[in-house]
This record gives structure tokens, C-alpha cells and sequence, in this order.
């Protein structure tokens, strides 16, 4: 017998105020057997953050020492803080067959990519143009000049390495965009190199 | 400016019987902006087909000076019979934005890929087992003994090219595998590979 679908993990990166949070939302009402990776990051946690829901908080000592012990799957340190990936939960989920869902960076995107190729398929997602991504930034009052600016910066280094991903989501029509993302999150467990390579074999018996 | 979605290509393949048609019918209801590639051929109508629907039918003597002219972008002999596609609508779609679905063996899916590469995403769709896939041929009523046994012995061949597809979808359940081609027709156009090297340049302006 053929497993029809397999472990697979998906991978979404795009600059702080593309929409990736409301976009993934709508994912999880329409799709089923996934599990969202949480970071672990040593940056403060924004008004409304929950422990264990936006990230698992913890200090500098303590990443530190779990990137000696080899615990993360990937880490960087972007805007003078740490952020990174447990390794132990993505495992045991993929074994089981599950989406595992990443919101990630660009150079989380291509170390995952680069650790667990085959089973990874990304999405880079932005707004339709710098500008509206500064309006959103700035509409959403929750970052201080200085830190906007960051983010911008960041979203033009970030956006050259587009090519670098499966997909490229513009997200100006949540509606549309949502139907997208859900599109390529059902299609990514029965990409055929997911098979084993003696599956013609099997499916012959 | 960024055009958000863009002009690609679908190709199905899979053994007769394995419901790519029926398949077809749905992911035709739920996605929109789509050219579906009829192909020519030189074997003799089956019972309802349609000239111009199923299938351009013509002659072998005609078929060959097309293949002379150059007029195909793929053609093959398959149990004694000629298939083939003209490349000239397919451009125009192309063109156009629109999303080219082929219904083609896999020689014709290793032509296309070859030629169009980068716009092609392919699936590979077949019944759970062979036995299942002898049991739907021969309830179907539609063909010989010996087109049957022909037919299988296709089938064992083309599914060892399984992994030369980006997709591999087991319909054995009609409902969630057209769900699944729909979804792997939804984002097909915005493969970042169809973006212009360029697009990040724009994106900054």
C-alpha cells in the first residue's frame, strides 16, 4: 500500500508587515495534519505576544547554550537579537506525516533548504510595492520610527533573494492571497520526490 | 508595476482509467484563466467523442507533413497511432497569462519540459494499485481484451517515470484528489521561476 500523502515542510518568509500572520490564519482554517514551528527568540515580547503561541521567550545565556548543545535546526541573530528553530518537534512531526509550517528569514530559509532540501517547498510573500509596505508598517503603531526604518532596510535585502523560493505571493487581495497560500500548503505533501523511488515497484504488486 | 500571476503550464499524465478526465472536469469548475491543449491524433474517434473537444482527429498522411513543417511542440506514436500538439495556440495562451493544461504521456512530458522548462509544473495521477486500475478499465466497457492488456502493460511502463513529475496524486478518492489538482493548478502561476530576475529592482522603486 501507497502512503498517499507525506511529511513535508513549508517554509514562509516575506518582511514584517506583508500580512504573513493574517495569511496564516486563514491557512489553518483550511488545511489539516499541520504544525506550526514556534521560534525561540531573545527579543522582548510585543504588547499582546503570548509565550509558547508567537514564540517561546528566553534569554541570551540560555539560546546561547542550546546552539552549543546543536538543539536548533537554524538561528541568526537579526536586529541585535537571536531567533531560532527547535530541531525535536519538526522531527517527530514529519515522522507523523504532518505540513510543518515555518515562518522564517531569508537565511533561515536557505539553511532549512539546504538541511532538509527535498521535503521543502517556500513562499516568499510581500506587498505590492516598499511603499505600501511602509504604510502598513507604519498604520499598524506597533514599532517606533527607528524600528520601521530597520524593517524596511531589511525588506529590500531581503526581497533579492525571491528566486530563492517555490513561490512569490503578493499579498494586496487577502482573499486571493489566502486561496493561494492554501493552494500551494495542499499541494506540498504529495510532491513526488516525498515517494520512495521503489514505489513502482510496490504499486505493480 | 508587477503582474501578479503568470502565463505557465500544467501537465497531467497518467494511465487510461485513472480518472484524469473526470479529474479534469472539476479542476475546470474551480480555477479560471486556463487554455486546455487539444491534442491530434490519428486514431479513430471512441464512442461520443467530439472533434474539436477530445480530440483534433486527422490522418497519418496529414499528421506527418505537420511533423515536417514543424507545427508540433511534442508528438509520438503510441499503439500504433499518432498524438500530437500544436505549438502555436499554446504560445498565444502563454502569452496571454493563462494557464496551459496538457493531457500528455510521458514521453510528451519529457519534450515539453525540455522545451518550455521552467513553465512547466507536471502531475502524475494513477489508481492506488494495478489491479485497481485492470478493474476500472475493463468496468468502463470501452475497450478489447487486447487494448486492455495494452494499456496495462503502458501503465507498468509509465509509472517508473513517476519521479521525473513534480506531483504524484493517487485518485482513490474523486473529492479529495480534485481538490488536490485544483490546488496544484492555483499555484502554478506564481512560481517565483516566472518572475522576472528584475522584479526585485521594481519591487524597490
Amino acid at each position: 500500500m501507497i502512503e498517499k500523502k507525506h511529511g513535508a515542510i513549508l517554509i514562509l518568509s516575506g518582511p514584517s508587515g506583508c500580512g504573513k500572520s493574517t495569511l496564516l490564519k486563514e491557512v489553518y482554517k483550511n488545511i489539516d495534519e499541520y504544525y506550526f514551528s514556534i521560534s525561540t527568540t531573545t527579543r522582548k515580547p510585543r504588547e499582546g505576544e503570548k509565550e509558547g503561541v508567537d514564540y517561546f521567550f528566553t534569554s541570551k545565556e540560555d539560546f546561547q547554550e542550546d546552539i552549543k548543545a546543536g538543539h536548533f535546526l537554524e538561528w541568526a541573530e537579526v536586529h541585535g537579537n537571536y531567533y531560532g528553530t527547535s530541531l525535536k518537534p519538526i522531527k517527530k512531526a514529519l515522522e507523523k506525516g504532518k505540513l510543518v509550517i515555518f515562518d522564517i528569514d531569508v537565511q533561515g530559509h536557505e539553511i532549512v533548504r539546504k538541511k532538509l532540501g527535498e521535503k521543502v517547498t517556500s513562499v516568499f510573500i510581500t506587498t505590492p510595492s516598499l511603499e505600501e509596505l511602509e504604510e502598513r508598517l507604519t498604520s499598524r503603531n506597533t514599532d517606533s520610527k527607528e524600528v520601521i526604518e530597520k524593517r524596511l532596510e531589511n525588506a529590500k535585502y531581503e526581497i533579492k533573494y525571491f528566486q530563492k523560493y517555490d513561490y512569490f505571493l503578493i499579498n494586496d487581495d487577502l482573499k486571493e492571497a489566502s486561496k493561494q497560500l492554501v493552494s500551494i500548503a495542499n499541494s506540498t505533501r504529495i510532491k513526488s520526490k516525498l515517494f520512495e523511488k521503489e514505489l513502482a515497484t510496490i504499486w505493480m504488486k
